[in-house]
Formats: C-alpha cells, sequence, structure tokens
C-alpha cells in the first residue's frame, strides 16, 4: 500500500482547522497527571478526533493510537499514530514550535509520517520515497546536510532538564562537544533536522507518538535515527537523531 | 515628534527583504569574537544597511546605534537602536523566533519600537500610543495578561547557561517559583508577553540593541520591564520584564 501526499495535505488542514483557531487564545487547560503541569487542550482532542476520521475513511482496517483518545484496531498489522499537538508547551505559549504527527506503522515499522505547523504553514512529511517539505519558500525535497564531526554540530533538546540523573550526563557529554544547542524545539527540532538546518537531536523519555511520524521523514532525508542503544526508534524512549551515519555514531560513543 | 506606523512597516519589510531570502539557505558565517561563536551573517549587515536607510531619510538628524555598523549622529538626543537579527543562533537553525529590533529613544528612554518576524509575517509595534500587533490571525492590540503569582506565570528565558554563577542561583529561584520555563525564545519572548501568551522574561548580559526596540512595546501593553535593581532597561544588562507590577514584585523580591 501506498499513502498519498493528497491524505497527508488533508491531514493537515483538518487538524489546523481545529489547532489553529484556539492558538494564542484562552483556553480550556486540563491537569492529565495530579500535581504534574500537562496542559491537554480542547485543541489536542478536536483535532485527533478529525484526524481519526479521515484516516478511517481513507483506511478502515488500520489501527489508530492517539495520544487523547487510546488505541482502535489493535488487530491490524497497520498502525496509525497520532500526537495531536506535540510540544503542547510551545503552544499554550504562543510559540510556533508545536506541530501535529501523523505516523503509519506496518508491523511496528514507521513507514510515512507527516509534521504540520500550521500557523507557519509548514508541512513536512514523506510517503515512503523521500521526504518533502511544502511551505512558505515553495515546496521543496528534505535533505540532512553533511555533517559528520560534533565539532561543527547544532544540537536541539526541548529541555536538558528532562533527562534523569542516570542520563544527564551523557546528554551534557554530547552538548559540551557540539558547536551549538538549542532548547525548546519538540518536534520542530526534527523537522530542522529533515531539512539540513540542525544536525543532531538528542531526547528522553519520549512515547511512540512523540517520535514514529518523525522516523521516516529522517530516514527519507538522508538522517538516521535510533534509540540509544542503537535499535528501532518507533517505541520512543531515548532517542538521538543525527544528520549523517558518521555523526550519529560520535553521539552515541558518547551517550553509551 | 510621532513616528508613523507606516515607518514601522517599512522597516520590517526592508530588513525581511535581506533576511528572509537567506534564512534557511546556506549563508557566510564570520566568527566576530575569536574561539566564541557568535556568528554574524550577510543578512545582519545587509538588512542593517536597509534600515539605516530609511531612518536616515525619515530623520536625517537623528543618531543610529546598531549592533553591524556602530554609532552615528552622537550629538543628537534622538537616537535609533537596531538589532537586524536577534536571535542569530535561533536564524542559523532554522527556528523562526528571531526578530529584526528597532528601538528609538528620546535622551535614552525608549519611546517607540518594533519587532517583526518575517518568516511567519509578524509584526509588534509602538509608536508611543498603545502597542500592536499585525500578522497572522489579523491587527489586534497588544495587552500583558494579569497574572500577579509566580506560581500561575510561565517564564521565559534563552538559556540559563548563559547566567554567570552570580546570578544563576538567582535565575534559578525564580524558575524554580514559576508554573512553566521555556528556552531558546530570544526576542520573542518579549513580544509573547506583550501579546498575553507568557508572564515573565529573565535574562541577562543583554546589550542596549538587543532589548530597547521592546521596553516600549511591553510597557504600552500593560507590563512592567526593568533590570535588575529596579532602574529603566534601556542600557541592557540583567533584565527582568513581567506581565503585572506584581509579578515583577515578586520576580524582583526572588532576583535580588
Amino acid at each position: 500500500m501506498t499513502v498519498s501526499p493528497a491524505l497527508m495535505r488533508r491531514i493537515a488542514e483538518a487538524a489546523a482547522e481545529q489547532t489553529l483557531p484556539r492558538f494564542r487564545q484562552p483556553v480550556l487547560i486540563d491537569n492529565k497527571v495530579d500535581g504534574g503541569f500537562d496542559p491537554v487542550t480542547e485543541a489536542d482532542r478536536e483535532a485527533e478526533k478529525a484526524i481519526r476520521a479521515l484516516i478511517g475513511e481513507a483506511y478502515p482496517d488500520h489501527g489508530i493510537l492517539g495520544e487523547e483518545f487510546g488505541l482502535e484496531g489493535e488487530a491490524s498489522d497497520h498502525r496509525w499514530i497520532i500526537d495531536p499537538i506535540d510540544g503542547t508547551r510551545a503552544f499554550i505559549s504562543g510559540l510556533p514550535l508545536w506541530g501535529t504527527l501523523v505516523g503509519l506503522t506496518v508491523s511496528g515499522r514507521a513507514v510515512a509520517g507527516m509534521m504540520s505547523q500550521p500557523f507557519t504553514g509548514e508541512l513536512f512529511y514523506t510517503v515512503g520515497e523521500g521526504a518533502h517539505y511544502e511551505g512558505p519558500g515553495g515546496a521543496r525535497s528534505l535533505k540532512t546536510r553533511d555533517t559528520t564531526e560534533l565539532a561543527d554540530a547544532t544540537l536541539c533538546t526541548t529541555t536538558p532538564a528532562l533527562f534523569d540523573a542516570l542520563r544527564r550526563p551523557a546528554y551534557d557529554r554530547v552538548e559540551k562537544s557540539v558547536c551549538l544547542a538549542r532548547y525548546g524545539t519538540d518536534c520542530y527540532a526534527y523537522a530542522m533536522l529533515a531539512a539540513g538546518q540542525i544536525d543532531l537531536v538528542v531526547e528522553t523519555a519520549l512515547q511512540p507518538y512523540d517520535i514514529v511520524a518523525l522516523v521516516p521523514i529522517i530516514e527519507q532525508a538522508g538522517g538516521v535515527i535510533t534509540n540509544w542503544a542503537g535499535g528501532r526508534p518507533e517505541s520512543g524512549g531515548d532517542i538521538v537523531a543525527a544528520a549523517t551515519p558518521q555523526l550519529h555514531e560520535k553521539a552515541m560513543a558518547l551517550l553509551r
């Protein structure tokens, strides 16, 4: 099976209809976890409903796992993974670095995916043959850059505070080795990696819906993305994504 | 004298003509400081030239201080302060959180200013009567929100790593007291403060050109911005900006 670019665009548009009118507006924020600060907005829920409806219409036999409404169609080996708003904290702070993530796994392997940022009007996607950008500046292919040395690399992570005591020294070793580190990037970092703007993303404690959509975009753009043990990244957890195999290996050596 | 909104728009457009075509393109990066990573792009220099030309045409007697080309017209009590690209690191990482900053001081006090982000098409400005937004979602007035408690506040800073050993504990006290902290925001944080999306910005080691343009926008939007000693912020250095006087006072108490 092949997913059409048109479906990716329709999903991005349907999600944008729910998220964009609520961006930079006062919104109802629930607390998902008692005592924690894990906002869920109305936008999150409504966007996931809209995305599920489109996928269900196109592929009624496929499974769907979403951040907000869990898993349906568990038996299917085709499973769509949805994060309607990745970067909720950026969203509620008015910062246009959040995105809508939708990926497709077949037998657990990510084969297609999209990240859309409706405020900037950007769509990054792959349906399995190359990775593509549509948005300001015009449509083009995505290609990671050819950085092979940590000393030349720009690194992104959402915040170093997310690394626990065991992982923080490993992360710090990488940050100390690179040319430039940027924080606060959420899914946007992976899009910029695929676009050849940055070179490395190191993160921890990711859920599958945080990463599955981004995996095939990075791979089709020429990058390498694995967990810190070098295994497939679809399950989330500790993730390292790099512009080249050489840079990935050098980051891995410091993370181990 | 009164600056016209039309001049602010012309400045934003002239700068965008120089910055935007170079955003997300390979650009020549010089090192300003030996051994440091302080990139200066062609975009920075060309944008400052374009802005200086427009100001010089409108106000030939005014002084101009820019990040790239220094001070001219030192004798005038009217001085324009320019940072063609605030957030150069965001710029070279492909992240749309950089901005063009242009402010006007009269006898050292900021009275008008603008921040433009051409990739998102946003302009935040004041010419002395209210603060205004033009961009996606339509034109509107800027108004800080009514947060008075640190526990309810969202804080932004570019990165905690910028605070030196003396100031870091003070910053950390504020960060530990707030609801949410976001990093990597540069000038965009001040725009979001004026827009009522976040509540607090705490930064250090700022230059006048990093902050002068933003001061009157925040003040006209209802916020309070000073240095950590409570004095006028136009000289830069350690800055605290807050949505309300009450919140500003509570942050100041922790920074002292």
